[in-house]
């Protein structure tokens, strides 16, 4: 099995996915949000590209509606992106529509979609590392871990995200995966912060910034290594 | 002072260099074969980016002639990238011209053209990590560390030695760097990697290539932190 490390996904060839098993990640703060979002109750998560298809499809079937660029809340929108305003889930199960939740967001919703050609695409985060790992294993392709980047920019989270699912990928496969330089890369920086996962996220560029928006608690939350058994899987237009 | 780093030199505008001191590595092998050259006692070594113009500029002066493709010596070519080659350098100071290297590799004298638009282009290497970074701390501008890559790939062995650079320029710096978030992950693999830096070298998919054609005792070399006081300079069409 080899495994490839895509830094920035909107450089990505989408061809490159072909018959592969991609996990995507957007440590900060979609990934972790859905993760979170199908965690707290919700059935299906749309992930949307633009403003406009987020809020048509919002409106049009009565779903959450939750987005930002670079960092804050969308004006008009009832939800930003931090992870805890959907936990406990503000519209869990509570009437038709409210189970699912559209999100919009700078680099993670469109990293998704970049990734929709492989064979199977499933969501990774710090928060289910090793239930993603295991699947990902299980799924047994070759495997290409998708990080979102930030503003066309590698970032450090999005890495750390990837390396502490190799971790776990290594641990459990039952031979060594080939690996990339950069995944290899990512594997270490996971061993260096695996002690405590916070310190990465709080070192990346854009925790700094999320910090500096008031938003220490998301970087917090989203530094729980393994708090969910959870695989969210990309199914057509939705994560579920 | 800031500090970013380009994983893959041949991605890089070359407006980007303008008003930065550049530090370029391709640590297998040309910028440690450049440093221990110059070690051994070359006064000059010419990087040129194409075979042709490595033999015209050879034949026309005399001077020694060392090239690589690959990682093989180049047909016809009488020295190839090693650096133990160069070790004690067997052409040193034996004649007109002999004390002149000329250097074409797959990836690394490129890298050095790439970043010829900085206003100061060191070349760095494990072996010349802390004088490197104190000449770079010393010029006071903000510093681009340049990553050869391989064949247009990150290169784990390349962003570690950036980041033994970075770990230098920390200890050193009167106020703590901002770095961008691969400066950042190339820091914290050196920190990963310091108590062994050939394990980063033999992890590496260009490391693994090498010990196949057989020149493991090139990533031992290579591997030595701090090993020469040295800080060669790219002056006009070559390094000194």
């Amino acid at each position: 099995m080899e495994i490839r490390l895509i830094p920035v996904a909107n450089r990505a060839n989408p061809d490159f996915f072909n018959h592969t098993t991609a996990v995507v990640f957007d440590v900060l703060r979609a990934t972790s949000s859905i993760v979170t979002a199908l965690a707290a109750g919700y059935q299906r998560v749309y992930p949307a590209t633009t403003k406009d298809a987020a809020l048509t499809l919002a409106q049009r079937y009565g779903y959450v509606l939750a987005g930002e660029r670079g960092g804050l809340k969308i004006e008009g929108f009832p939800h930003g992106n931090s992870p805890l305003e959907f936990w406990p889930g503000p519209g869990t199960a509570q009437g038709v529509g409210m189970n699912r939740l559209v999100l919009t967001t700078s680099n993670g919703t469109a990293a998704i979609q970049r990734a929709a050609g492989a064979s199977r695409v499933l969501i990774g985060s710090l928060l289910n590392a090793r239930a993603v790992a295991l699947a990902a294993l299980q799924e047994g392709r070759d495997i290409i871990l998708v990080c979102a980047g930030s503003e066309g920019q590698f970032s450090l989270e999005d890495t750390l995200g990837a390396g502490f699912v190799l971790k776990e990928i290594v641990t459990s496969a039952d031979t060594p995966p080939s690996m990339d330089d950069l995944a290899m890369a990512a594997y270490n920086l996971a061993g260096y912060y695996s002690q405590n996962p916070l310190t990465g996220l709080l070192a990346s560029s854009h925790g700094q910034k999320l910090q500096k928006l008031g938003h220490l608690d998301d970087l917090h939350w989203c530094s729980q290594l393994n708090r969910f058994d959870l695989v969210p899987v990309l199914r057509g237009d939705y994560v579920a």
